[in-house]
């Protein structure tokens, strides 16, 4: 597939081969249009990359698909990609204020009082989010009021019991890999309209949890990328998007593609780092100024044997003060062995990605023997993945905002400058954040410049 | 001076020629280390810029300096650069809810209890600013709580009569240009403590806006500049840096300059717009996703005299309402003419940035005209700077920070990466975001360095 094709001319350059891109790209051809990838690394996928413990394969990127993802389910399906469920079976491990508890359900096991008020309190920030209009939160009747608090403000003033306000917080790394503190309610609350409730977002049977990929997500991208026509050229980090009046000129390490436009299916603040020589509109760039990815570092421990399953326990396991913060069993389907999969999120990833992954894997086995004993001291593998520090990626899962973004410059996140169109998960109207937002927003731009007349290339 | 000096080797380059880079190349051949300026545009000065308005000179940027800036006044004074005092003769003008008020001194015309809330709320803010630790904020004792709100947060929990809080948000416009919804109260309280107290950032007499200088505060880069020893390589933006066991390799659009250690003395928005191939701490990396900057456009309205005078006022307003929202005497001293300087401050300068000069023209007419009548319908002269749109700054006049950025990443401000050192006004201690802040962090980092024993590059 590297064709090392530089120096051609395509109707339209697509940057960045994630999922975004390469759905891109494979919706334009679908339309006619001849195209042309370039990715950064030297493996496509983006935020999907593959991974090895044990000897099983598995995700260090994005992985689990819930039944709401239509889009990625009915792609997985045409690739035949198959899905199965997440183990759940067993009890789940809160470990909250230093007490590990076990509980029956996928809830988590708190006070009573607790319990009653996080009910209420999902349900007022379900209730809050659905009435955001979609495509236009900033546009809502209380958006500047939503948008100038934290989340953390919004959770100090209106939730009262401990466990409830350090759920939530738990919640918060899990979803954004950020803290309430650096997000603005408004983005939170559009997240969650996106992702059709908290409880979904949340959620593994019958949320975004539920499933994963078979031999893994990043396979996906890896089977799109082989129905392109259009070559992707490896190793291409883009330097710089020239606009003339009769197309674009998109410099890279390894030379030039023209195109009539061009799709940036980056995150925001990768794109940022584009030299478009000054001519987006202002309030793009402070857009792009103003959208930090995510922290988090995703890990992967494996055992002799799943043995949590032997002590009834799921590998389901959460805590609001291990580093290591949240756990899913990931063992090989035929159980040769037992695999446990993890995060470093928001705070806890970025005191992390300094120390090694010799800390990370003490801090791992610190939160495994605090969730489910002492016969977690005895891993057979570790391998871990900061995705801080990835050069192409610079954080995960997804960039956030603070409060007033998107108030002030939201409206900048879809609007195509001039022949300059944006992609990404980011940039979905839907499941932003996750593979699914990724592929609307892959759709949408490839309707957005077919609605163009001036996509193809002279002299093709 | 622009010898274009590249493929050279110096003890230490600098990135960026504003006030900042130049001083530390300057403290630098003070200790006896060689450099070379590599500077993105084609003059010195950054956020320092030499304009004309009805043929007298004007400052684009940066302009005032105040009594406490000792550091500024001695490099003007070591330079021969004079300053006169802002004019303040005369009544000020507040323009709030749409009425316009004149008041006898710069104290704002409010309704009492408005007035007394204020003194208040100013003193509760200057008595907490006062509480921070001035290098390390995020290691206050209540930092968490400071920093997990917005200022705008703070506020409307705290502040109670309308115009109050009205005040504050014009104020937090006027030395931020961002809205309160954009900041982090930590951050706004650190910024108050560096300017010594919120009256003296917002005063004219005895403030941060008392004095102005004689030809322009932008001279005063070029004079320091003309004192280097060093090369000043202009319009070499730099694009990579890439260190070495032995050095770094600073490669910019004209050319390679080889050196032992080198200082980024750009805002950090630009800073991260230069690829160091993936090796700086992640901590940094994400530090600088999070330090977008303001949003401001300076004006300048020039007419055939200071006709404001002629009705006992100063030329001083503000208002609430108003897109160009504060404005103040900017009259030659001989009085040949009458110029005001104004500002379309944070959501107002993001909104006017893609209007075009017309359009923002039009606004400052109908404040001028607001604030001092009819007779301000009549200029002979209109001149503006988007600094929004300004590649090399990206924004003005300072980068702010977000709730929960000074908490999570604050200590990755003034860290030097390897051999990779930090200056810019944004990494003061005192007077961040003035020329204050920037001549304090020169000297930090030009002694940051000399504490290294190997700085000197073999082979000079």
């Amino acid at each position: 597939m590297n064709e090392g094709a530089l120096d051609k001319t395509v109707d339209v350059a697509v940057v960045g081969a994630g999922m975004a891109g390469i759905k891109a790209a494979l919706e334009l051809e679908a339309r006619g249009f001849s195209g042309c990838l370039l990715e950064a690394r030297d493996r496509v996928g983006g935020r999907l990359k593959p991974g090895h413990v044990a000897g099983h394969k598995i995700d260090k990127g994005g992985q689990w698909v819930g039944p709401q993802q239509k889009l990625l389910l009915a792609e997985a399906a045409a690739y035949g990609v198959e899905k199965y469920n997440q183990h759940t079976a067993g009890r789940s491990v809160m470990h909250f204020n230093g007490v590990s508890k076990i509980s029956t359900g996928e809830m988590p096991r708190l006070p009573l009082v607790s319990l009653l008020e996080l009910q209420r309190v999902v349900s007022r920030l379900d209730a809050l989010a659905f009435t955001l209009p979609p495509d236009t939160p900033w546009t809502a009747r209380n958006a500047e009021t939503l948008d100038s608090q934290t989340f953390e403000s919004w959770i100090r003033a209106n939730v009262w019991t401990h466990a409830a306000r350090e759920f939530l917080r738990v919640a918060t790394r899990s979803v954004f890999c950020c803290e309430p503190k650096h997000v603005s309610l408004l983005f939170v609350l559009d997240y969650v309209r996106g992702g059709e409730g908290l409880d979904v977002l949340l959620g593994v049977s019958g949320g975004a949890q539920e499933a994963k990929f078979r031999g893994g997500a990043h396979q996906i991208t890896e089977k799109m990328a082989l129905r392109l026509a259009a070559p992707i050229v490896y190793d291409a980090p883009v330097r710089s998007i020239l606009q003339h009046d009769d197309g674009v000129a998109v410099t890279t390490d390894r030379g030039v593609v023209r195109a009539a436009r061009v799709v940036v299916a980056t995150p925001p603040a990768l794109a940022s780092r584009i030299d478009y020589a000054n001519a987006l509109p202002a309030r793009r760039d402070h857009l792009m100024q103003r959208m930090p990815m995510g922290t988090v570092i995703k890990v992967h421990i494996a055992y002799e044997t799943p043995f949590w399953r032997d002590q009834g326990l799921s590998g389901m396991a959460v805590s609001d003060t291990l580093a290591c913060n949240v756990l899913f069993d990931q063992s090989p389907e035929d159980l040769s062995c037992g695999i446990l999969v993890g995060f470093f999120d928001a705070d806890a990833a970025a005191e992390f990605s300094s120390q090694g992954d010799n800390a990370r894997r003490s801090a791992v086995i610190e939160a495994a023997t605090a969730f489910f004993g002492a016969q977690a001291g005895a891993p057979i593998d570790y391998v871990d993945n900061d995705w801080l520090a990835e050069e192409w990626s610079r954080g995960c899962y997804v960039a956030h905002m603070a409060p007033g973004v998107l108030t002030t410059f939201g409206s900048a996140l879809r609007e195509a400058c001039g022949r300059i169109h944006w992609a990404g998960t980011e940039t979905a109207t839907q499941w932003q954040g996750y593979m699914e937002g990724a592929l609307q927003s892959a759709i949408r731009v490839a309707e957005e410049i077919a609605a163009h007349h001036d996509v193809r290339m002279a002299g093709e």
